[in-house]
């Protein structure tokens, strides 16, 4: 094997795939099907939570490993000694690139299940190829968005910090704990002190009085290493009024990490108003989630900002983002040949062909349906173009709405033309959805309602055609 | 900000770390306090998916963290960039190196809740600076090493493969789809085709029928594309009665992912070996972890091979580890003063002082207990020098037991002082435990036996005091 990989090392990240993914290339180059145009939809099941939308991210760093895969001397020899391919395909891999088109949702677009999110044209062995790191960017960065987005609207306006990276800034994270993340995405980084700084002195009033006088108007005192109430707030009192005042300087805040943090940030912004330090802010940061937070606030907690950590960047209840990478049609003679995964379980059936997609809006400007149309097939609202996708008994109406295309070409040839977009920018984006468009009934935490999928009833008929021809030619060869 | 990183480039990760790490070292640079030595202990407070124990895992990467971490210009002009710090201490930080000692259980060893797994001892601006990184790689790949353990423990001896990396495989899993994985770490990789290597040929006689020409007895074949056993199963048994067998092969296996695993695969076993195809293994692979596994074999499902994914990358059903990093002694005139963190959550109350770590073994060789001692403490199993933490009106006799130490020193003064062990020595180490050491009550999935957590009588009567003693300064200065 080769040498032992560090942390510190230059890094090659072309192999982050599954090997399934090159026994299928060396398939496909060997039976020489390796360059029929082929036509590949990302999209994912249910939202996290079970909640009403999720939010897109991670197309950027899915994009940065398309535009830079290559497979160089080191990786070549490594799969050459698993035996499992030609000398011809790994000639072939040597030269790799990628050279496919793909048309993908804006990040930070608030999305709805088994919608194409990213859809790659490319040659089969080209879009098979870039897979893996396609699903664990998407994935990984959708998941944590969508819980930071959820957390931050059950913070209704408070600030939420966290301990995160890219994607929980996306959705609507104000700043972060983590260096690197702030030196690598220029996201504003917050911090002050752990209990171990306050143990490490005689005292905690020593402990607070020495940062005071190091850090000044920016101290954020913890306060809850011995005792919240009877010695952490007295103590931060006391060396703000003895150290912080008389230079002109302010108590930034006081965080309480432990016990009850509705019934101790009540008290304490209590015991800070009556010694004149209305100006503090309350931070909180015990394993917070959208759920503790909610309950902190409709208790009456005084809590100015909430420190979240490893229940936001875990996704801890629930950690699965579930994106999914499905071939919908290949090239035959010049023309696009739908194909259709059926599946004993609804729900895994998929939605063939090349398609276009659109967003439905409401006179208010209200985001009200998805609709899938055939590609380049022309929309309009009137009954009895569209049919819903779960409930095709149900007529649609969608006349004087109006329909955004939601996909953009960012892949062309294989050479990008998108444009990173600041990160701050995505996290208005992200913002302005909740505030214009999407519906209040499904920004609800619990139980919130369900988008509709439209499709057209030229899409529908096709679609519902080439489900039986296919249960038709079942057991046969 | 500075240039977009991307993924394929050199990386520094040294500024991977809570920016609170870095105010509170320029707080202790710039109040004199930076070379006072310090103990800092790592450990956590409660086993994930309630299990009666965790797999030590991640010290590997935290020690190669240590062993490289320094600022670069780039990091310096950044940390600059924030206004927080002094220019001397940045004139620090820019040669920062760390020269402490650290004393750590071996990677793979059960582990228990409350027991010191890491100690440090340094002076405490280094031991600051590096415990985002000991906590995040520890927290990380012991949770996933657990969860693989718990996984592998449910498929009773059946192989189970997964997607992630280096913890899933110290925990027992025993190959990998992930190639980068097999590349770096020498895992054996596995992974033969996706549904769109069924759906971009003719038919699914044709697709297994071109694989099995092109991998011969490699062939594994997903059979669930169309239906698994109307479609899937004739067509995999007919490719290999055609193609595989005249050539003198075999097929390796067949793979279902969707649908009824424990019927499905019931009725596969029958299906190949009424077709003569016994040597024919049957891989599962649709959203597994150790409770459908456990499922699984109970209604007798005739699976070989498990392929685990997303529920053990993520630990679905517990996805946060817990770890901690807390200051436990601080010298003073050449002496160890012991530090303690007390809390209204009688949890979160910390173990004080330097301390020795031992398990303690029956003389069936299984591990009855852990026992932590002062520094330097010689111990026996005699009544009444032992307490039990929990219960300390328990007295405990451990005579005729044997007592092992479970830290060992492995940086000193800096240098890392250990080898790194070959992670195939993980595995069969971890392995070992399971058939030798740790009792089945402890191993049960659900309810498991709690681990008896005992001091001697010296030590507990010490951190009896010392709370004592806290308590009684409260709302002090």
């Amino acid at each position: 094997m080769t040498a032992q990989t560090t942390l510190f090392s230059p890094r090659n990240l072309s192999l982050m795939m599954d090997l399934y993914e090159l026994t299928m290339a060396n398939g496909y180059f060997t039976a020489g099907a390796k360059d029929t145009r082929a036509v590949f939809d990302l999209f994912y099941r249910s939202n996290p939570d079970d909640g009403g939308f999720a939010i897109f991210a991670g197309l950027e760093q899915a994009l940065d490993y398309v535009e830079h895969i290559h497979f160089d001397g080191d990786d070549i020899a490594y799969l050459q000694s698993l035996g499992l391919f030609t000398a011809e395909f790994l000639d072939y891999l040597a030269t790799f690139r990628f050279t496919g088109d793909i048309y993908a949702v804006d990040e930070g677009t608030v999305v709805y299940p088994n919608e194409p999110l990213v859809t790659v044209v490319a040659p089969l062995i080209e879009a098979q190829i870039i897979e893996t790191a396609m699903l664990s960017q998407i994935n990984h960065q959708s998941l944590i968005a969508t819980k930071a987005n959820r957390i931050v609207r059950a913070a209704q306006g408070r600030m939420v910090s966290d301990m995160g990276a890219r994607a929980a800034y996306i959705g609507g994270v104000e700043a972060t704990a983590t260096v690197l993340a702030g030196k690598m995405f220029g996201i504003p980084v917050t911090g002050t002190m752990a209990h171990s700084w306050i143990m490490s002195f005689a005292s905690e009033y020593e402990a607070f009085k020495v940062y005071a006088q190091v850090y000044g108007s920016n101290s954020v005192f913890l306060v809850d290493t011995y005792n919240t109430l009877k010695s952490g707030l007295p103590n931060a009192i006391k060396a703000a009024h003895d150290i912080l005042l008389p230079a002109g300087k302010k108590l930034k805040g006081i965080r309480i990490d432990s016990g009850d943090i509705a019934y101790l940030s009540k008290e304490a912004r209590r015991m800070l108003d009556e010694a004149g330090l209305e100006d503090c802010s309350i931070v909180a940061s015990n394993s917070l989630d959208e759920f503790n937070i909610r309950s902190i606030i409709s208790q009456g907690g005084c809590v100015d900002i909430f420190g979240v950590g490893e229940r936001l960047i875990t996704s801890k209840s629930d950690s699965t983002f579930g994106g999914v990478y499905k071939l919908t049609a290949l090239e035959k003679d010049g023309r696009w040949v739908p194909k259709i995964k059926v599946s004993d379980n609804v729900v895994k059936i998929t939605n063939p062909g090349r398609k276009d997609l659109y967003r439905v809006y409401d006179s208010d400007g209200k985001s009200i349906a998805e609709l899938i149309a055939d590609h380049g097939e022309p929309v309009n609202g009137a009954v009895p173009e569209l049919v819903c996708a779960d409930r095709p008994w149900q007529t649609l109406d969608y006349l004087g709405c109006t329909f955004k295309k939601l996909q953009h070409q960012v892949v062309a040839g294989g050479q990008r033309i998108s444009q990173p977009r600041p990160l701050h920018q995505l996290q208005d984006y992200v913002r302005e959805q909740m505030i214009r468009e999407v519906r209040e009934e499904e920004q609800r935490l619990d139980n919130p309602d369900i988008h509709t999928l439209a499709m057209t009833s030229g899409y529908y008929n096709r679609k519902l055609a080439l489900l039986k021809e296919t249960e038709a030619g079942l057991g046969g060869e």
